[in-house]
Protein backbone atom coordinates (compact mmCIF):
# COMPACT_ATOMS: atom_id res chain seq x y z
CA UNK A 1 0.00 0.00 0.00
CA UNK A 2 0.91 3.56 -0.86
CA UNK A 3 0.62 6.18 1.93
CA UNK A 4 0.10 5.24 5.40
CA UNK A 5 1.17 3.05 7.65
CA UNK A 6 -2.23 2.04 9.85
CA UNK A 7 0.47 -0.12 12.49
CA UNK A 8 -0.53 2.95 14.90
CA UNK A 9 -4.29 3.39 14.18
CA UNK A 10 -7.02 1.49 16.85
CA UNK A 11 -9.83 0.94 15.45
CA UNK A 12 -12.21 1.19 18.43
CA UNK A 13 -16.04 -0.14 17.95
CA UNK A 14 -18.54 1.31 20.58
CA UNK A 15 -21.27 -0.34 22.07
CA UNK A 16 -21.87 -2.64 18.70
CA UNK A 17 -24.90 -4.61 18.59
CA UNK A 18 -24.96 -6.55 15.60
CA UNK A 19 -21.82 -9.84 15.06
CA UNK A 20 -22.29 -9.26 10.98
CA UNK A 21 -21.04 -5.68 11.64
CA UNK A 22 -18.25 -6.64 13.74
CA UNK A 23 -17.27 -8.72 11.45
CA UNK A 24 -17.43 -6.79 8.17
CA UNK A 25 -15.81 -4.19 9.73
CA UNK A 26 -12.91 -6.28 10.77
CA UNK A 27 -12.49 -7.56 6.90
CA UNK A 28 -12.17 -4.59 5.85
CA UNK A 29 -9.78 -3.55 8.66
CA UNK A 30 -7.23 -6.35 7.33
CA UNK A 31 -8.43 -5.93 3.46
CA UNK A 32 -6.78 -2.04 4.63
CA UNK A 33 -4.05 -3.23 6.87
CA UNK A 34 -5.61 -1.91 9.87
CA UNK A 35 -5.26 -4.82 12.16
CA UNK A 36 -5.51 -3.23 15.40
CA UNK A 37 -9.40 -3.83 16.86
CA UNK A 38 -10.89 -2.21 20.25
CA UNK A 39 -14.26 -2.94 21.52
CA UNK A 40 -16.03 -1.24 24.31
CA UNK A 41 -18.89 -2.69 26.11
CA UNK A 42 -20.28 -4.80 23.06
CA UNK A 43 -23.24 -6.88 22.98
CA UNK A 44 -21.43 -10.14 25.01
CA UNK A 45 -23.29 -12.43 23.07
CA UNK A 46 -22.99 -11.00 19.59
CA UNK A 47 -19.57 -10.19 20.78
CA UNK A 48 -18.10 -13.89 21.44
CA UNK A 49 -20.34 -15.05 18.24
CA UNK A 50 -18.68 -13.05 16.14
CA UNK A 51 -15.16 -13.60 17.64
CA UNK A 52 -15.45 -17.72 17.35
CA UNK A 53 -17.04 -17.70 13.82
CA UNK A 54 -15.35 -20.49 11.89
CA UNK A 55 -13.70 -18.74 9.23
CA UNK A 56 -13.80 -15.27 10.94
CA UNK A 57 -11.37 -12.96 10.90
CA UNK A 58 -8.10 -12.85 12.68
CA UNK A 59 -8.50 -9.20 13.38
CA UNK A 60 -11.52 -9.74 15.25
CA UNK A 61 -10.20 -12.82 17.13
CA UNK A 62 -7.29 -10.90 18.33
CA UNK A 63 -9.48 -7.92 19.31
CA UNK A 64 -9.16 -6.27 22.52
CA UNK A 65 -11.91 -5.95 24.96
CA UNK A 66 -12.79 -2.85 27.10
CA UNK A 67 -15.62 -2.22 29.58
CA UNK A 68 -15.10 1.96 28.93
CA UNK A 69 -14.57 4.29 26.23
CA UNK A 70 -11.58 5.81 28.77
CA UNK A 71 -9.30 2.71 28.99
CA UNK A 72 -9.88 1.71 25.40
CA UNK A 73 -8.07 5.03 24.37
CA UNK A 74 -6.04 5.57 27.11
CA UNK A 75 -2.73 5.17 25.09
CA UNK A 76 -3.77 7.38 22.24
CA UNK A 77 -2.47 10.00 21.28
CA UNK A 78 -5.19 11.74 19.18
CA UNK A 79 -8.75 10.37 19.58
CA UNK A 80 -11.22 10.85 16.73
CA UNK A 81 -15.24 10.10 16.55
CA UNK A 82 -17.24 9.46 13.63
CA UNK A 83 -21.00 10.98 13.48
CA UNK A 84 -23.45 10.90 10.76
CA UNK A 85 -24.55 14.05 12.22
CA UNK A 86 -23.81 17.30 10.90
CA UNK A 87 -26.42 19.49 12.67
CA UNK A 88 -26.49 18.46 15.98
CA UNK A 89 -25.33 21.24 18.47
CA UNK A 90 -21.99 19.33 18.60
CA UNK A 91 -19.34 20.53 21.26
CA UNK A 92 -16.61 19.51 18.82
CA UNK A 93 -15.10 20.49 15.73
CA UNK A 94 -16.35 18.62 12.55
CA UNK A 95 -15.05 17.44 9.68
CA UNK A 96 -15.16 15.91 6.50
CA UNK A 97 -13.37 12.87 6.49
CA UNK A 98 -11.04 14.14 3.61
CA UNK A 99 -9.88 16.60 5.70
CA UNK A 100 -10.27 14.69 8.92
CA UNK A 101 -7.82 11.65 7.06
CA UNK A 102 -5.37 14.84 6.64
CA UNK A 103 -4.93 15.16 10.29
CA UNK A 104 -5.08 11.60 10.90
CA UNK A 105 -2.65 10.20 8.15
CA UNK A 106 -0.09 13.11 9.94
CA UNK A 107 -0.97 12.27 13.36
CA UNK A 108 -0.02 8.55 12.86
CA UNK A 109 3.51 9.68 12.29
CA UNK A 110 3.94 10.61 15.45
CA UNK A 111 1.85 8.28 17.80
CA UNK A 112 -1.14 6.12 17.99
CA UNK A 113 -4.50 7.32 17.25
CA UNK A 114 -7.88 6.23 17.88
CA UNK A 115 -10.83 6.20 15.44
CA UNK A 116 -14.06 5.66 17.17
CA UNK A 117 -17.50 4.36 16.37
CA UNK A 118 -20.86 3.92 18.24
CA UNK A 119 -23.16 1.81 18.30
CA UNK A 120 -25.87 0.48 14.88
CA UNK A 121 -28.78 2.65 16.84
CA UNK A 122 -27.31 6.08 17.75
CA UNK A 123 -23.90 6.57 17.69
CA UNK A 124 -21.92 7.85 19.47
CA UNK A 125 -23.55 9.53 22.86
CA UNK A 126 -22.69 13.05 23.96
CA UNK A 127 -20.84 11.42 26.92
CA UNK A 128 -18.34 8.98 24.00
CA UNK A 129 -17.74 12.17 21.99
CA UNK A 130 -16.73 13.93 25.07
CA UNK A 131 -13.08 11.29 25.10
CA UNK A 132 -12.60 13.00 21.28
CA UNK A 133 -10.20 15.33 20.49
CA UNK A 134 -12.64 16.14 17.44
CA UNK A 135 -15.06 14.41 15.32
CA UNK A 136 -15.16 13.59 11.38
CA UNK A 137 -18.23 12.70 9.12
CA UNK A 138 -18.26 10.99 6.16
CA UNK A 139 -19.92 13.00 3.44
CA UNK A 140 -23.32 11.27 2.93
CA UNK A 141 -26.27 13.03 1.56
CA UNK A 142 -28.65 14.49 4.40
CA UNK A 143 -31.64 12.80 3.44
CA UNK A 144 -29.66 9.49 3.72
CA UNK A 145 -26.60 10.08 6.46
CA UNK A 146 -26.43 7.31 8.49
CA UNK A 147 -24.22 4.26 7.40
CA UNK A 148 -24.24 0.96 7.68
CA UNK A 149 -21.11 0.61 10.07
CA UNK A 150 -19.02 -1.69 8.68
CA UNK A 151 -19.11 0.62 5.33
CA UNK A 152 -18.35 3.71 7.39
CA UNK A 153 -15.47 1.48 8.95
CA UNK A 154 -14.27 0.20 4.88
CA UNK A 155 -14.50 4.28 3.61
CA UNK A 156 -12.59 5.65 6.48
CA UNK A 157 -9.92 3.38 6.28
CA UNK A 158 -9.73 3.86 2.59
CA UNK A 159 -9.65 7.19 2.66
CA UNK A 160 -6.64 7.15 5.12
CA UNK A 161 -5.02 4.73 3.04
CA UNK A 162 -5.98 6.25 -0.67
CA UNK A 163 -3.19 7.97 -3.22
CA UNK A 164 -3.05 11.09 -2.14
CA UNK A 165 -1.13 11.95 -5.44
CA UNK A 166 -2.84 12.34 -8.62
CA UNK A 167 -2.49 11.83 -12.34
CA UNK A 168 -5.63 11.93 -14.75
CA UNK A 169 -8.14 12.85 -17.03
CA UNK A 170 -8.97 13.02 -21.17
CA UNK A 171 -12.38 14.45 -21.68
CA UNK A 172 -14.72 12.92 -24.97
CA UNK A 173 -18.01 11.64 -25.37
CA UNK A 174 -18.18 8.00 -26.10
CA UNK A 175 -20.29 6.16 -28.51
CA UNK A 176 -23.12 4.36 -26.82
CA UNK A 177 -22.26 0.23 -26.10
CA UNK A 178 -24.95 -0.99 -28.32
CA UNK A 179 -23.33 0.57 -31.03
CA UNK A 180 -19.52 -0.66 -29.84
CA UNK A 181 -20.93 -3.90 -29.54
CA UNK A 182 -22.51 -3.65 -33.32
CA UNK A 183 -18.87 -2.99 -34.81
CA UNK A 184 -17.66 -6.07 -33.10
CA UNK A 185 -20.28 -8.20 -34.67
CA UNK A 186 -19.87 -6.92 -37.68
CA UNK A 187 -16.28 -7.03 -37.76
CA UNK A 188 -15.61 -10.56 -35.86
CA UNK A 189 -18.52 -11.76 -38.69
CA UNK A 190 -16.01 -10.57 -41.79
CA UNK A 191 -13.11 -11.90 -39.86
CA UNK A 192 -14.48 -15.08 -39.77
CA UNK A 193 -15.76 -14.87 -43.74
CA UNK A 194 -12.02 -13.86 -44.42
CA UNK A 195 -10.58 -17.06 -42.63
CA UNK A 196 -8.99 -15.08 -40.27
CA UNK A 197 -10.69 -16.58 -37.38
CA UNK A 198 -9.53 -20.36 -36.07
CA UNK A 199 -12.97 -21.54 -35.40
CA UNK A 200 -11.56 -24.05 -32.33
CA UNK A 201 -11.09 -20.79 -30.48
CA UNK A 202 -13.49 -18.71 -32.16
CA UNK A 203 -14.92 -17.36 -28.97
CA UNK A 204 -11.85 -16.47 -27.12
CA UNK A 205 -10.97 -14.01 -30.75
CA UNK A 206 -14.44 -12.53 -30.08
CA UNK A 207 -13.66 -11.48 -26.77
CA UNK A 208 -10.35 -10.55 -27.50
CA UNK A 209 -11.78 -8.44 -30.56
CA UNK A 210 -14.44 -6.33 -28.19
CA UNK A 211 -12.07 -5.67 -25.54
CA UNK A 212 -9.89 -3.88 -28.25
CA UNK A 213 -13.14 -2.68 -29.86
CA UNK A 214 -13.86 -0.95 -26.85
CA UNK A 215 -10.10 0.35 -25.86
CA UNK A 216 -10.86 2.22 -28.93
CA UNK A 217 -12.93 4.86 -27.29
CA UNK A 218 -14.89 5.55 -30.39
CA UNK A 219 -16.29 9.10 -30.08
CA UNK A 220 -20.14 8.57 -31.37
CA UNK A 221 -19.75 10.02 -35.22
CA UNK A 222 -17.14 7.87 -35.76
CA UNK A 223 -18.91 4.81 -34.54
CA UNK A 224 -21.52 5.63 -36.81
CA UNK A 225 -18.43 5.90 -39.84
CA UNK A 226 -17.06 2.93 -38.99
CA UNK A 227 -20.20 1.06 -38.81
CA UNK A 228 -20.84 1.87 -42.28
CA UNK A 229 -17.86 1.04 -43.63
CA UNK A 230 -17.37 -2.32 -42.32
CA UNK A 231 -20.82 -3.23 -43.33
CA UNK A 232 -19.66 -2.49 -47.17
CA UNK A 233 -17.06 -4.10 -46.73
CA UNK A 234 -18.96 -7.55 -44.85
CA UNK A 235 -21.40 -7.18 -47.76
CA UNK A 236 -18.16 -7.53 -49.92
CA UNK A 237 -16.81 -10.51 -48.35
CA UNK A 238 -20.15 -12.35 -48.53
CA UNK A 239 -20.84 -11.44 -52.31
CA UNK A 240 -17.30 -12.56 -53.04
CA UNK A 241 -17.81 -15.98 -51.58
CA UNK A 242 -21.30 -16.57 -53.47
CA UNK A 243 -19.55 -16.46 -56.33
CA UNK B 1 -23.11 16.48 -2.21
CA UNK B 2 -20.37 18.19 -3.51
CA UNK B 3 -18.72 16.58 -6.60
CA UNK B 4 -20.20 14.97 -9.13
CA UNK B 5 -24.35 14.62 -9.72
CA UNK B 6 -24.47 10.61 -9.73
CA UNK B 7 -27.87 10.10 -11.74
CA UNK B 8 -26.44 9.20 -14.64
CA UNK B 9 -24.69 6.45 -13.15
CA UNK B 10 -25.96 2.55 -13.16
CA UNK B 11 -24.33 0.25 -10.67
CA UNK B 12 -24.65 -2.96 -11.72
CA UNK B 13 -24.57 -6.09 -9.45
CA UNK B 14 -23.63 -9.29 -11.86
CA UNK B 15 -24.73 -12.33 -10.05
CA UNK B 16 -25.02 -11.38 -7.05
CA UNK B 17 -25.75 -14.44 -4.32
CA UNK B 18 -26.51 -13.15 -0.83
CA UNK B 19 -29.57 -10.63 -0.37
CA UNK B 20 -27.56 -9.17 2.74
CA UNK B 21 -25.46 -7.58 0.20
CA UNK B 22 -27.40 -6.59 -2.28
CA UNK B 23 -29.22 -4.62 0.38
CA UNK B 24 -25.84 -2.90 1.81
CA UNK B 25 -25.37 -2.29 -1.39
CA UNK B 26 -28.65 -0.87 -2.13
CA UNK B 27 -28.17 1.28 1.32
CA UNK B 28 -24.77 2.50 0.33
CA UNK B 29 -26.03 3.92 -2.80
CA UNK B 30 -28.54 5.60 -1.36
CA UNK B 31 -26.13 7.47 1.52
CA UNK B 32 -24.21 8.77 -1.74
CA UNK B 33 -27.34 9.73 -3.75
CA UNK B 34 -26.52 6.77 -6.23
CA UNK B 35 -30.32 5.66 -6.76
CA UNK B 36 -30.43 3.49 -10.33
CA UNK B 37 -29.24 -0.17 -9.49
CA UNK B 38 -29.13 -3.26 -12.22
CA UNK B 39 -29.07 -6.54 -11.07
CA UNK B 40 -27.89 -9.42 -13.56
CA UNK B 41 -29.11 -12.84 -13.34
CA UNK B 42 -29.36 -12.64 -9.95
CA UNK B 43 -30.31 -15.82 -7.21
CA UNK B 44 -34.10 -15.55 -7.66
CA UNK B 45 -34.67 -15.97 -4.47
CA UNK B 46 -31.99 -13.71 -3.03
CA UNK B 47 -33.55 -11.19 -5.07
CA UNK B 48 -36.99 -11.51 -4.41
CA UNK B 49 -36.31 -11.79 -0.76
CA UNK B 50 -34.03 -8.55 -0.71
CA UNK B 51 -37.01 -6.85 -3.08
CA UNK B 52 -39.70 -6.93 -0.57
CA UNK B 53 -37.89 -7.12 3.23
CA UNK B 54 -39.83 -5.03 5.16
CA UNK B 55 -37.87 -1.99 5.75
CA UNK B 56 -35.84 -2.54 2.92
CA UNK B 57 -34.33 -0.08 0.47
CA UNK B 58 -36.06 2.19 -2.13
CA UNK B 59 -32.93 1.70 -4.42
CA UNK B 60 -33.33 -2.02 -4.22
CA UNK B 61 -37.12 -2.33 -4.53
CA UNK B 62 -36.84 -0.48 -8.21
CA UNK B 63 -33.79 -2.19 -8.87
CA UNK B 64 -33.70 -3.22 -12.91
CA UNK B 65 -33.17 -6.94 -13.68
CA UNK B 66 -31.47 -7.99 -16.76
CA UNK B 67 -30.69 -11.59 -17.99
CA UNK B 68 -27.41 -10.69 -19.36
CA UNK B 69 -24.33 -7.75 -19.16
CA UNK B 70 -24.89 -7.05 -22.63
CA UNK B 71 -28.43 -5.58 -22.03
CA UNK B 72 -27.42 -4.41 -18.67
CA UNK B 73 -25.43 -1.92 -20.40
CA UNK B 74 -26.65 -1.07 -23.59
CA UNK B 75 -27.22 2.31 -23.44
CA UNK B 76 -24.02 3.30 -21.48
CA UNK B 77 -21.26 5.26 -23.02
CA UNK B 78 -18.56 4.37 -20.31
CA UNK B 79 -18.72 0.60 -18.99
CA UNK B 80 -16.56 -0.10 -16.10
CA UNK B 81 -15.07 -3.34 -13.91
CA UNK B 82 -14.33 -3.59 -11.04
CA UNK B 83 -12.01 -6.11 -9.90
CA UNK B 84 -9.62 -7.98 -7.13
CA UNK B 85 -6.84 -9.08 -8.99
CA UNK B 86 -3.93 -6.92 -9.61
CA UNK B 87 -2.14 -9.76 -11.25
CA UNK B 88 -3.98 -12.22 -13.48
CA UNK B 89 -3.56 -11.43 -17.23
CA UNK B 90 -6.26 -8.98 -17.55
CA UNK B 91 -6.81 -7.68 -21.01
CA UNK B 92 -7.79 -4.45 -20.03
CA UNK B 93 -6.72 -1.57 -18.66
CA UNK B 94 -6.86 -1.94 -14.46
CA UNK B 95 -6.30 1.55 -12.58
CA UNK B 96 -6.77 2.32 -9.27
CA UNK B 97 -10.01 3.39 -8.06
CA UNK B 98 -8.18 6.83 -7.07
CA UNK B 99 -7.86 7.89 -10.98
CA UNK B 100 -10.56 5.64 -12.36
CA UNK B 101 -12.89 7.67 -10.52
CA UNK B 102 -11.86 10.88 -12.20
CA UNK B 103 -12.41 9.38 -15.46
CA UNK B 104 -16.12 8.10 -14.12
CA UNK B 105 -16.79 11.87 -12.61
CA UNK B 106 -15.53 13.32 -16.20
CA UNK B 107 -17.71 10.62 -18.07
CA UNK B 108 -20.95 11.27 -16.23
CA UNK B 109 -20.68 14.89 -17.02
CA UNK B 110 -21.43 13.52 -20.48
CA UNK B 111 -23.99 10.32 -20.42
CA UNK B 112 -24.60 7.28 -18.49
CA UNK B 113 -21.62 5.40 -17.06
CA UNK B 114 -22.21 1.55 -15.59
CA UNK B 115 -19.98 0.77 -13.24
CA UNK B 116 -19.81 -3.60 -12.81
CA UNK B 117 -19.61 -5.34 -9.51
CA UNK B 118 -19.05 -9.55 -10.30
CA UNK B 119 -20.63 -12.23 -7.97
CA UNK B 120 -19.30 -12.72 -4.61
CA UNK B 121 -17.11 -15.75 -5.35
CA UNK B 122 -15.62 -14.91 -7.96
CA UNK B 123 -16.00 -11.84 -9.28
CA UNK B 124 -16.44 -10.61 -13.13
CA UNK B 125 -15.97 -13.42 -15.46
CA UNK B 126 -13.69 -12.90 -18.05
CA UNK B 127 -16.50 -12.61 -20.68
CA UNK B 128 -18.37 -10.05 -18.38
CA UNK B 129 -15.49 -8.23 -18.27
CA UNK B 130 -15.28 -7.83 -22.13
CA UNK B 131 -18.22 -5.84 -22.03
CA UNK B 132 -16.12 -3.21 -20.19
CA UNK B 133 -14.31 -0.40 -21.28
CA UNK B 134 -11.57 -0.62 -18.57
CA UNK B 135 -11.30 -2.11 -15.18
CA UNK B 136 -10.77 -0.51 -11.68
CA UNK B 137 -9.12 -1.90 -8.33
CA UNK B 138 -9.51 -0.59 -4.45
CA UNK B 139 -6.05 -0.16 -3.33
CA UNK B 140 -6.56 -3.18 -0.94
CA UNK B 141 -3.24 -5.08 0.60
CA UNK B 142 -2.17 -7.66 -1.31
CA UNK B 143 -2.05 -10.37 1.48
CA UNK B 144 -6.18 -9.75 1.58
CA UNK B 145 -6.98 -8.09 -1.81
CA UNK B 146 -11.00 -9.31 -1.90
CA UNK B 147 -13.40 -6.79 -0.13
CA UNK B 148 -17.24 -7.90 0.86
CA UNK B 149 -19.65 -6.31 -1.71
CA UNK B 150 -21.75 -3.85 0.15
CA UNK B 151 -18.18 -2.27 1.18
CA UNK B 152 -16.69 -2.31 -2.28
CA UNK B 153 -20.15 -0.49 -3.29
CA UNK B 154 -19.74 2.12 -0.69
CA UNK B 155 -16.08 2.72 -0.89
CA UNK B 156 -16.13 3.37 -5.15
CA UNK B 157 -19.05 5.92 -4.77
CA UNK B 158 -17.45 7.30 -1.98
CA UNK B 159 -14.17 8.01 -4.04
CA UNK B 160 -16.89 9.91 -6.36
CA UNK B 161 -18.80 11.87 -4.35
CA UNK B 162 -15.69 12.75 -2.24
CA UNK B 163 -14.42 16.44 -2.48
CA UNK B 164 -11.40 17.02 -4.67
CA UNK B 165 -9.28 20.00 -5.66
CA UNK B 166 -6.73 18.25 -8.02
CA UNK B 167 -6.10 17.91 -11.74
CA UNK B 168 -2.92 16.87 -13.87
CA UNK B 169 -2.49 15.15 -17.12
CA UNK B 170 -2.27 11.24 -18.39
CA UNK B 171 -0.03 10.19 -21.12
CA UNK B 172 -0.75 6.68 -22.56
CA UNK B 173 1.25 5.09 -24.70
CA UNK B 174 0.27 5.07 -28.67
CA UNK B 175 1.06 3.49 -31.73
CA UNK B 176 3.64 4.52 -34.20
CA UNK B 177 2.75 6.99 -36.87
CA UNK B 178 3.89 4.40 -39.54
CA UNK B 179 1.33 2.13 -38.01
CA UNK B 180 -1.57 3.66 -37.89
CA UNK B 181 -0.83 5.20 -41.55
CA UNK B 182 -0.32 1.50 -42.90
CA UNK B 183 -3.79 0.51 -40.77
CA UNK B 184 -5.07 3.82 -42.80
CA UNK B 185 -4.18 2.67 -46.15
CA UNK B 186 -5.13 -1.05 -46.53
CA UNK B 187 -8.38 -0.01 -44.45
CA UNK B 188 -8.61 2.38 -47.74
CA UNK B 189 -8.05 -0.11 -50.25
CA UNK B 190 -10.31 -2.63 -48.74
CA UNK B 191 -13.29 0.21 -48.80
CA UNK B 192 -12.43 1.15 -52.71
CA UNK B 193 -12.60 -2.28 -53.25
CA UNK B 194 -15.95 -2.98 -51.62
CA UNK B 195 -17.58 -0.07 -53.31
CA UNK B 196 -17.42 2.62 -50.41
CA UNK B 197 -15.31 4.94 -52.04
CA UNK B 198 -16.68 7.45 -54.41
CA UNK B 199 -14.26 7.94 -56.69
CA UNK B 200 -15.03 11.49 -57.32
CA UNK B 201 -14.36 12.40 -53.98
CA UNK B 202 -11.74 9.63 -52.80
CA UNK B 203 -8.94 11.70 -52.01
CA UNK B 204 -11.37 14.14 -49.24
CA UNK B 205 -12.90 10.03 -48.15
CA UNK B 206 -8.92 8.87 -47.74
CA UNK B 207 -8.31 12.10 -45.33
CA UNK B 208 -11.66 12.11 -43.01
CA UNK B 209 -10.54 8.14 -42.99
CA UNK B 210 -6.93 8.85 -41.68
CA UNK B 211 -8.39 11.62 -39.01
CA UNK B 212 -10.64 8.94 -37.96
CA UNK B 213 -7.75 6.28 -37.23
CA UNK B 214 -5.54 8.56 -36.13
CA UNK B 215 -8.66 9.63 -33.22
CA UNK B 216 -8.77 6.03 -32.41
CA UNK B 217 -5.50 6.93 -30.41
CA UNK B 218 -4.36 2.80 -31.02
CA UNK B 219 -2.16 1.27 -28.76
CA UNK B 220 1.12 -0.41 -29.89
CA UNK B 221 -0.29 -4.01 -29.26
CA UNK B 222 -3.77 -3.17 -30.44
CA UNK B 223 -2.62 -1.13 -33.81
CA UNK B 224 -0.68 -4.95 -34.76
CA UNK B 225 -4.00 -6.85 -34.32
CA UNK B 226 -5.98 -4.61 -35.81
CA UNK B 227 -3.45 -4.51 -39.26
CA UNK B 228 -3.18 -8.01 -39.56
CA UNK B 229 -6.74 -8.58 -39.36
CA UNK B 230 -7.41 -5.96 -41.93
CA UNK B 231 -4.82 -7.52 -44.24
CA UNK B 232 -6.63 -10.85 -43.78
CA UNK B 233 -9.90 -9.10 -45.11
CA UNK B 234 -8.19 -7.42 -47.50
CA UNK B 235 -6.87 -10.30 -49.10
CA UNK B 236 -10.10 -11.87 -49.03
CA UNK B 237 -11.85 -8.91 -50.68
CA UNK B 238 -9.15 -9.04 -53.27
CA UNK B 239 -9.39 -12.43 -53.94
CA UNK B 240 -13.52 -12.06 -54.40
CA UNK B 241 -12.48 -9.49 -57.15
CA UNK B 242 -10.43 -12.00 -59.32
CA UNK B 243 -12.70 -14.63 -59.17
Amino acid sequence: LKGVDLDRLRVVLVSTRNPLNMGAAARAMSNFGALHMRVVNPYDVAFREAKSAVGGSPVLKKAAEFSTVAESIADCAVVVGTTAERKRDLQHTLRRLEDGAKLIRSALRRGRVALLFGSEKSGLTNEEMGYCHWLMRIPTREEHGSMNLGQAVAICLYELVRDTKTTTVTKRQLAASADVERITAVLFGTLRASGYVKERIADSTEQKLRRLVRRLNLAPDDAVVLLGMLRQIAWKVGKGDTK
